[in-house]
């Protein structure tokens, strides 16, 4: 999907913020939602979301949701700085699948790296072991400000 | 330089910010200056900083910087879509040398993608022709909201 088009209801990140998915979170408020990607690039990748806005992307989004996506970005990159000490954090949002994205509602990524441990490809990432996905966002969530 | 440390007063931005080192502007207030990447990963590629921060990272922004910065990088990823309809738009931010910081002063990337065109890696980028940079930096200025 290119950077015209509709906003789809049934996108997975739309499904996920009703609960009609499962999903590991990490804290929401009534703005945004945190919680981990199923298919991360590195362990302890996490996305933010917003829960009001139906923005597919960056060119869309209402500047009050933006700004509290970032803010949620900000806690959360904190949040795992001290939980899980990586050595690094990208921070990355694509807009429009040829620049990668994959799902249609606007989404942050938070991705820790580790020093000599590669980040696997955006896309071409395996699904996390769900335990092990648990257990990182209880490290998360105790390291939250 | 990894998460840790002080910020460096002499970083490439701080001088640049500073103007005691060229860059191609466009557009700038109070809290941001938006400027095209000199070693651009794709055609268009520009960047937002703080210009009253010294935070080198999203760990140590201070929230109204970033909500300064994101608008900024709004407006340019509108003006950058409008002027040179790339077909996708990379929004990314590096912390820490292992995540792919080369300069430590926080800053927002905004890289058009375009169809069938690879995107060059970041620090692996050439230099850009001067004049082709203020061309582009033209034609996204005219598109500013």
């Amino acid at each position: 999907m290119s950077l015209d088009g509709a906003y789809d209801d049934g996108n997975i990140f739309a499904r996920l913020i009703r609960g009609e998915i499962p999903s590991v979170r990490l804290f929401e408020n009534d703005a945004v939602l945190a919680f981990m990607d199923a298919f991360p690039q590195s362990p302890g990748h996490c996305l933010v979301v917003s829960k009001t806005s139906r923005a597919r992307n960056i060119l869309e989004i209402e500047p009050e949701a933006l700004t509290a996506i970032m803010l949620g970005v900000r806690r959360l990159a904190r949040g795992v700085r001290t939980a899980l000490q990586p050595d690094g954090i990208v921070v990355t949002q694509f807009n429009g699948a040829p620049a990668g994205q994959t799902v249609f509602h606007l989404h942050v990524h938070v991705i820790p790296r580790y020093e000599g441990r590669e980040m696997a490809g955006h896309g071409r990432a395996g699904q996390a072991d769900a335990g092990e996905l648990r257990a990182l966002a209880e490290r998360i969530r105790a390291a939250l400000d």
